[in-house]
């Protein structure tokens, strides 16, 4: 509906509003944490104790996640992020409610946006979410869709910034509250061209990063036209480069990227991807062959399996993905604080 | 169990009870109401605000949602409501329990009602949820049964009094926050006699309204005996007119109200009752051949198929369908504060 | 990890920290039945009434439940307790997250303790849940595992000391607050040698009763090794007899329990078992035969089936069986607020 503040992907976003979340994310995280962390003493932070709350701007608010596919991180993420900021999230599964199958999308959008305050979707098909935000009154955020992964950028960008001494040439945040602004980095990706790597392609380039992506030469693992129609649209191609072999990818990374190469639903596909997938696993010898940058970190958006990555790189000190994943919850409480809880449309128009 | 107030069916309430529930309905929809719009100058209520939150009633409490099928808007409305008292519903649906299965309604009541403190239950068959109340030590309200679905019919209301100013001879509401009174309308239901119109036919009369309703010929479209006894001993008969064509049903209407033909287990005889239903479609052209008041207005408790309306009327200006959806959270609330709340027995004794 | 307090058994317990959580458990119901209590006069309680609420140790706080088997109870148990401390419950079932089949219980661990701040889960062999504990940045406590059920028997024993004035020889409490003390007693378990006679094992003999136990005489109905290891490292074998006849158990016994013989997953099993247990179930008849005391008293941790006992036991006046399952939630309160609100590593070391 118009008027109504919805988040597609952070092609959406200007280079600055991204980095507004980012720092919302930030601070949310730092009031917050006081909150979650094991009690000191044994006594508990309770309400009333001196020690500010998160604000609650949810407060009486209920966010409907509507989840087509399942997903423990983001589905946490979503519940957690609500429940810090006063509200409550409202699970629904294809067990409880089934777009388009006893109600048409349009009747279940006008409905639930009647109750709710906020709908966060993963769906199959990226129209559904198009759909859905068309006919909500309430804003709607993408959780997950076949074209688009908005949240999990955040969420990586949060670590690597939050990392930022790791790389040469970062500088010192201006106050010891503001997070530290990352230098020029070189990011590889090695994999499927699939929802995660499409949000990395309309963000990395507009906040000052080159972006280096090896996929397999098969036009299905190359990006589809609407998604790089937005690409070359924000003028990111310029910072892009796409080759086929995963070594020429990582040359010069600074941070390694990879994602599963069969995804949920995907299970008929995998002897032909394993086979087009040959040589892609990240390893400590890919990359020393491909002449990454040798403090090189690595990020992957989880679930993990062996295919892609490997142990040693996985579960060694270069690995960030479980900060990664812990991210996805102020990242998301961000966005929810903001589009949901304050419907702020200086964020998006 | 003995004095627990339970609630099968508007029957069970007097004429003043259900108005003083829609009352109620009316009270909270507008205190809650600044809680959950969306914030002014990107600043959200939060607690604290100077803005008087409604009556947490339901503080510490969960109320337990015990759904045998599924019902996305009963649900939404239990889930937010009781957020907005101050509580939380517990969803249990057929994963979770299925009631005589692995153990006897007896004992689940015992237990269920041994930890929360309400059960708002959307059985089968109704008598399963007469055996839920028998046995439980926390009320029971009835979210939908095989005879009666008492929720929509109290949503229902409230949209006829929120919209009372379209109906000639409405009276203007003796304080700015009280519902304005509805004039006595003519009421048709066109469709299948199940639930919605079994609550319709004992609650429309006693509230000084006539109503007309049209069904297929067949028996199993007729009201059956449990619930016309109840129509009866109410007196509630008098003021009912039962047909088989739907233009006679529609002449003079000042509502028309319908709902689908083929319900959740019912796919097996849709060929038939498509056959039995055919002319039943609520149109234009239908209430204009049949009489209807040139205004009249369209109810139905959705999902909705185009079986049995179509778009222009559904989607066009007659149509309160969105509102009447949206009332079913408030009218939801005021049950839930008066009865698992506040133990009212002075609403059902 | 190192240093996190979990809880896979109470014979991780010594006896007097098993005594602490029971009274624990027992204060958390004084403070919190006024609020679920049904008003009075109409009015229910409300935060700011001026009468205390249960301390919020999980204010902002989210326990994540993994179920791999549903189980009514003991849900409802965590997720009530977890309201009146101020935080959330989040099911994750079967639906949304199966350990091991998408992601490794590793990384799975890592990622839901990076976000909740406890783990409660019922997973199927006992290994699954010390691979959680192994991994999880967060308590992790056992909700019922293949060996294991901690939280059934501190309900069991909390429900005896509140009954403890129909046993001979109990003493008054040494204050009006505290729980009587239990006088020594003889408790007979007859029946499968499963979970819930585990925790008995390790637990009755250290409190100062006699256990006595009849089984089948097959050894698939004695306890598994690595169980009866823990029993005899603890010194309890000295207090326990075990037997096949059930007449032989009950001698003497001031408490019966028993359980069903056939659980979930076991019903290929069925015809064998009901053989097997041709005899045990728990009625008059066969304790007046076996000769236990004649006030005996009965428990089952439900849900109930007539096979281990008939009707006139289960609903009858020595039945102690809805205050056991109402204690469920008391006892999970008061480990929830001391674990995963306190990380009161005093308890647990």
């Amino acid at each position: 509906m118009a008027g109504v503040p919805h988040l597609m992907t952070l092609a959406d976003l200007s280079a600055p509003q991204i980095s507004r979340v980012i720092q919302r994310a930030a601070l949310l995280k730092r009031v917050s944490k006081p909150w979650v962390s094991p009690a000191v003493g044994g006594k508990a932070l309770v309400p009333g104790s001196g020690t500010p709350e998160p604000e609650q701007s949810l407060a009486h608010k209920t966010i409907a996640l509507l989840f087509s596919k399942r997903s423990t991180r983001t589905r946490l993420a979503a519940e957690t992020a609500c429940l810090h900021l006063g509200g409550r999230a409202l699970f629904l599964g294809t067990e409880d409610i089934q777009l388009g199958v006893n109600e048409s999308a349009r009747d279940s959008a006008r409905v639930i946006g009647g109750m709710c305050q906020g709908i966060f979707a993963r769906v199959g098909e990226h129209a559904e979410i198009e759909e859905l935000a068309r006919h909500s009154p309430v804003p709607v955020i993408n959780a997950l869709s076949s074209f688009w992964h908005p949240t999990q950028i955040l969420a990586d960008y949060l670590t690597l910034q939050e990392h930022a001494h790791l790389f040469p040439g970062s500088s010192s945040p201006s106050s010891s509250d503001a997070l530290p602004e990352l230098p020029p980095l070189t990011v590889a990706y090695v994999g499927d061209s699939a929802n995660v790597l499409h949000d990395m392609l309309v963000t990395y380039p507009r906040l000052g990063h080159a972006l280096r992506v090896a996929s397999p030469p098969q036009p299905q693992y190359r990006a589809p036209t609407p998604v790089w129609d937005r690409v070359v649209e924000l003028g990111c191609d310029k910072r892009i480069t796409w080759v086929t072999d995963p070594r020429e990818a990582v040359h010069g990374a600074d941070v390694v990227v990879t994602d599963t190469w069969i995804s949920m639903g995907q299970e008929a596909e995998k002897p032909q991807r394993l086979k087009d997938f040959a040589g892609y696993q990240v390893t400590e010898k890919l990359c020393r062959e491909g002449g990454a940058n040798p403090d090189w970190k690595f990020l992957h958006c989880l679930p993990r399996k062996q295919d892609e990555v490997d142990d040693e790189v996985f579960y060694g000190p270069r690995s960030l993905v479980f900060s990664e994943a812990d991210n996805r919850k102020w990242t998301i409480m961000a966005l929810f604080d903001l589009l949901f809880g304050k419907w702020d449309k200086t964020l998006l128009q």
